[in-house]
C-alpha cells in the first residue's frame, strides 16, 4: 500500500497557484503533495555572447533548495562558494526542457531565466519544477506579447515532467520522499503535451531494470503528465476567465 | 501624502504564519505589506569550535533574497560563489540581535541557525527577518522543551525590528521601497519588548542628520516595534488557544 | 552514409590497452575511432565521512578533457577554479554506473576513484570512459586480492556503455562527433553484461521523440555494447594468456 | 580606572603622517594609542559600471588587516580566497563615510580608491581608518587639482570618527582593545566638522541600553570627533607652512 | 652507482613522438625515462589585454598533472578549485622558457598556449615539458605558416631544458625521481641550442652549494640539453624526410 | 651612471628596524633604498599535517603588497579571491630560504609564520623580504627561548639575499625598479653568512646570458649579501646593546 492510500497511478493533488509573487514576469507557486516549488520567469533584453547576431533567444534556469526544504539543514550553496554536481544536473535538465517548448527563433534576442526554488521537499522537486517553469514561462511570455516585446507566441505547447520508479516490485507514479530512498529503480519523464518525449533519465538504484519495466514505467509516467498538463491547462484557464469577469 | 495614506507612524500591515513549511523546528512566513520572508529556525546538536566545552550554544542566521524577489532580477550568490557584503552585513545584524534574545547558557551545546529567504521585497526586508526569525525562534525552542532537550526556555523576550528614515523632511516609520530610495536618512532600530535597544544603525543618505532627528527617529522606532510585538505574541497566542480546542 | 561508410549498428573501432601508466593500481587507455581516454583506478583506504562504520566501500569518477582534446582548446577547469556542469554530470553518472558493478560490502572500508580523462574527444567520451573504466576497476580488484587487501571479488560482472541517436531521421549506433552535431535525439545506455538497464539518458535535441523510437534505439545500444562487453573480455584474457605463457 | 589613566572622554594620543609612502595620491599614517593604519588614497580615471554616462564620480574603499596586527595571527584572506563578514561590514562603512564628505558631481568621471591597512590593532580600528583615510582624500583631491584633472575642490569638510561605549557602567570615549572585551554596549559615531551626523552604529553586547544611554554616548563622540578634526586640520596646515616657507 | 647503471652525465632514453593528438596546431608526446607529457600547441587569434595594438603576439603556458601520474593520487586541482603554487611557478617557467624562443613581433598578433599534461612522473617534468614544448610550439608556426598566418618564421632557435643536481656527494644530470628525493641540490637549466642561458633555478634542498658545483652542475646540464636539441632536431627531421617520400 | 651615482656593486642605503610592531614573536621593517617591507615572524604551536609526530618544526611564509606598494595601484589579492603566480612563487622562495637557516629538529613541534608585507616597492621585495624576514625569525627564537618552549638556538646562522642583473651590458648590483625595467638578465641569489648558495634563480628576460656573465653576476651578489649581514649583525647588536645599558 503507497503512503496516503494511493493508487499505483496516482499522483499526488497538484495546484498552481499563478503571480504567486509580484516582481517577476512570470510567477508560479506549484505544490505537488508536500512538495512546494516557486517558479519565477525574468525576461532580459540581449542573449549570451554565443548567441550574440543570430536573431535568436535563450532559455536558461536555476535550481535550488532552501536550506531548510528538507528533514536535515543543508548548507547554502552560497556560503559553501559553488553550487554542486546535483544542483547543476538539475538545472541543466530544466532549460533543456523548457528549450524543447519554445521556438527560439520567434522568441527574438530575449533571454528568460526560469529560477525554481524549492521551499519544502518531499521528492519529486526536479519534475515539479519543470511543469511550474513551463506555466510561469507561458506567463512570460503573454506578458511580452502584451508589451510588444514579441509578435507572436514562441511556445510550442504545455510541457510537464513525472518521477516514475519501482517500489517494492511495483512500478508506481510520482514517488515522494520515503518512496524515493525505497527504489530499487528511479526514472525521470519529460513531456509534450502532445505525448512526445523530451527526456528521459532512468537510473538502476539497487537493482538493474528491463526493457520491458522501462516502457512499463513510461507508460505511468504518460498517465502522469497527462493529469499535469490539464492542472497547467486549469490554471492558465481561470486567468482567462477572471479577466472575462473583469477580476 | 505617504503611499497608501499611510500616516507617519503607521506601519503596513503585518501577518506571521507559523509552520508554513514542515521540516524545520521553527518556520514563519512574516509579511509586512508587500514585503515577504520566509523565516526557519533550526536546531543542531553542537557549537562551533570557538564554543566547545563553554557549556552554551550559539545562535546564527542566514539571509539571502531569491532572484526575482526584486524589480530587476539579481544574479544567485550561490552562482557568483560568494555572498555580498550587503548579505553578510545583514545577516550579521540578524544573529546578533537575536543572540541579545537568548540566554545562551540555557539553550545548552545546541546551534540554532535562522534563515531568513526574501520571497518578495518591498523595503524592509532586514528588520522583517529580525522579526519573523523572532517568533521562529520562539517555536524552535518550544519544541526543544517538549524534546527534552532544553529545561528552561532560553528566550528572553521578544525582538522587534523596524525601518525608520527622513523622507521629504518627514520622520517616518517602516518605510516602503520608493520611501527607501527618497531617504535623506535612513534608520534600522532593533528593540526588546522591554523597549530597551539591541541595534541602531543610522546612515545619511543624502543629508546629514542631527542627534534631534535622530532621537525623533528613536521614538517613532518604538512605537512601530511596540506593535509588531503585539503581532508577535498573537501569533504564538493563536497557536496556543487553537492547542487548547484541540485544532 | 555515415562517416568511414559504417552501418547504422556498426560500431567504431575499438580498443583496450592495460597498464598504459605504471603507478595506478587500474590504468586503461581506450579509444573508440578518434576518441581516446585515459582511464585510471586509484585504491584508497577508508571511505568517505558518510559511510564511516558501515562497513562497507565506495567508488567514485572524475572527469575532464585535456584543453586541446577538442577543435577549439577549452579553457582548463582548474584555472576557471571550478568544474563545470557538463563535467561534474557526466563524472556522477560515470561514478553510479560503475558502483552498479560492484558489491560495495565485498570492497570492504576501501575507496577506488576513477580517473577518467580525455586526451582526444570525437564524440562518445562519456561512454567510453564507462566502459574503460570498468577494466581499470576489474585490474584495480585483482591488484587488491593479490595484495590481500580482498579475499573475494566484489565485481558482479562487467558494465559497458554506447551512445545511441537518431540522425538525419535513421537510428544509428555509437555517434561520432559530426554525427553528435546533427542529431535529432541523442541516447546514453548502460548495461550490464547480462543485458540489464542500469541507466537511460535520452534528450530530444532538436525533435521530440516516441517511446517506439525509444526502444529502436534501446535495441541497437544492446548491439553495440554486446560488442564492447568482448573487448573487455578480451583485454582481461590477453593478459592472463601472457601471463600463463610467462609474457 | 582606564588604561593610562585616561578620563573618560579623553581619546588616546593622535598622530596624523601624511605622505607617509610614495606612490599613492594620499598617504596617510594615522596612530590613535597603540592602533595604526596606513590609509592610501588612489585615484583612477573612470567609474564603475553602473555610474557610467551620469556626470560624477564615485568613492570606494578596501580594508584589511595584517595577519600579525593582532595578538594572535589571523589568516591571510587572499590565502582564505574570500574577504570576512567583519571586513566588508567595515569597508563599506569606510566608503560611505567618506562619500558622504564629496560632492561626486565635482569630483567629475574619477574613482578614488581608500585603502586601510591595519599595521598594529588595539581597538577603533576602523574609526581610525575613516579620520586617516579622509586626510588621505584631501590629499588626492588637491593633487587632482593641481594637476588640473579638477577646477573646483569637491569635499564639503572633515569627517571623523571615534568610537564610544559603557563599561563597567560608565560611558567612555575611544575604546582600546581591552576595553572594547569588557564594553556592555559598543558605539561608533561618524560626524561631519560642522557636528551633523553621517553614521551611527550602537550595539548592545552584553546588555541592553537606554535612549538616554545613547544620547550620552553621542556627546561623549563628538567631544572625541572634534579634537580628531583639530588633528586633521593640523596635519594639513603644517604641510602648507612648511610649503609657505619653501620646505 | 645510479639506477639502469647510468654514468653520472647520461640522460635517460628520451622519445619525440610528433601529432600526437589531432586537433592540436602542434602536439607531441615526450617521454623521458618512465617520465611522459603531452605537450600541445594552441593557436588564437588575438592577445591578452596588456599587449592590444602593440604590434606583437604571446606565448603562454598551462602545466597540470593527471591526479595518478604519480605514486600517491593527487586532488585534481579543478576540484580544489585552484592551481597550486608548485603549478603556477612551473607554467610560468614554461612560458618564460618558449617566449625567449621566439621574436614576438614576427608572431602578429597571435597567442600561442602551451598546454603541459603530465601522463606519468618520474622526475624532470618541468623541463620534459620545456623540451616537449618546444617541438609542439615548432610544428605550431610551420602550421601558422603554411596557412599563410605568418610570412616569417619567428622561431629564433630550439630550447631544451634538463635537471641536474648533487646526490650522494656526486654531480649527475636527468634525476629520475629517486635520485630526486635524495638530492642535496637541485637544480633546473634551460638553454638555447647555441649553448647560450635562458634560466637558472638551482636550490639547496639538505646541504648549500658552492660557486664551484653550480659550475660543475652548469656543464653536466650542457651535456645533456645537446643531447635533447640533438632529438628534438631529429624528430623534425623524421617529419620532413617522410613528407619528402610523400608520406 | 646609475641613479643616484651608484657605484654597479654598491647596494643602496639599508636599515633594519626591529619591534616595530608590538604583538609579533618577531617584527621588523626593513628598507633598502625606497623599498620598504614589514616582516613579522608568529609563533605557534603544532605542526602542518604532512610533520605530525616527526619531532620537527616547520617555517613557512606569505607575501603581499599592499594595493598601492607599487605606481599604479594592483587589485587586493582577499578581492580577486586567490593569490596569483607571482606571489605564490615568491612567497615559496622565502619560505625554502629560511628553512634553509634553521635546524628544524631543534625547532621541536612549533610553526613559524613569516609574513613578508610590502608598504612601498621599488624593485627587490622578494630579497628584502628574505634579509628582513630573518632578522623577525632570529628575535622569534631568542623569544621561545627566553620562554622556556626551545634549549638550544636553532639558527644556523644569518642568511640575507640580493637581486643582481645586467643592465646596459654592465653587471649592476641590487637593482632599482628603473633598472629592473631595463634588465637583459635579471637573478636572485640567496646566501648564508658563510658565503654558501642556498639558492639562485636566473632569468634572461630580454638577451640571453653565458655561463662567464652568471659568474660575474654571482660574484657581484656576493658582496651585496655581505653588506647585508653585516646590517642584519648590526641590528641584533644594537638590541644587546640597548638592554645592557637598560634602554
Amino acid at each position: 500500500m503507497r503512503p496516503a492510500s494511493r493508487s499505483v497511478q496516482q499522483i499526488r493533488p497538484v495546484t498552481i497557484t499563478r503571480h504567486f509573487t509580484k516582481h517577476a514576469e512570470g510567477s508560479v507557486l506549484i505544490t505537488l503533495g508536500e512538495t512546494r516549488v516557486l517558479c519565477t520567469a525574468s525576461v532580459e533584453t540581449g542573449v549570451p555572447r554565443f548567441l550574440k547576431g543570430q536573431g535568436q533567444g535563450w532559455i536558461t534556469a536555476e535550481y535550488s533548495m532552501l536550506p531548510r526544504a528538507t528533514h536535515k539543514r543543508n548548507t547554502r550553496e552560497a556560503v559553501k562558494g559553488k553550487q554542486n554536481g546535483r544542483t547543476l544536473e538539475i538545472q541543466r535538465l530544466i532549460a533543456r526542457s523548457l528549450r524543447a517548448a519554445v521556438d527560439l527563433i520567434k522568441l527574438r534576442e530575449y533571454t528568460i531565466t526560469l529560477d525554481c526554488d524549492v521551499l519544502q521537499a518531499d521528492g519529486g522537486t526536479r519534475t515539479a519544477s519543470i511543469t511550474g517553469a513551463c506555466v510561469a514561462l507561458a506567463d512570460a511570455l503573454t506578458n511580452m506579447q502584451q508589451k510588444g516585446q514579441l509578435t507572436t507566441n514562441p511556445m510550442k505547447g504545455f510541457v510537464a515532467a513525472i518521477s516514475v520508479g519501482i517500489v517494492a516490485s511495483e512500478t508506481v507514479c510520482d514517488l515522494e520522499y520515503i518512496e524515493d530512498l525505497a527504489a530499487a529503480t528511479d526514472m525521470n519523464v519529460v513531456m509534450m503535451e502532445n505525448g512526445r518525449i523530451i527526456e528521459v533519465q532512468g537510473t538502476a538504484e539497487t537493482e538493474y531494470f528491463s526493457q520491458k519495466e522501462l516502457n512499463a514505467l513510461l507508460t505511468l509516467a504518460r498517465g502522469g503528465i497527462e493529469r499535469l498538463i490539464q492542472a497547467q491547462q486549469a490554471s492558465l484557464l481561470l486567468d482567462k476567465l477572471s479577466s472575462f469577469r473583469g477580476g
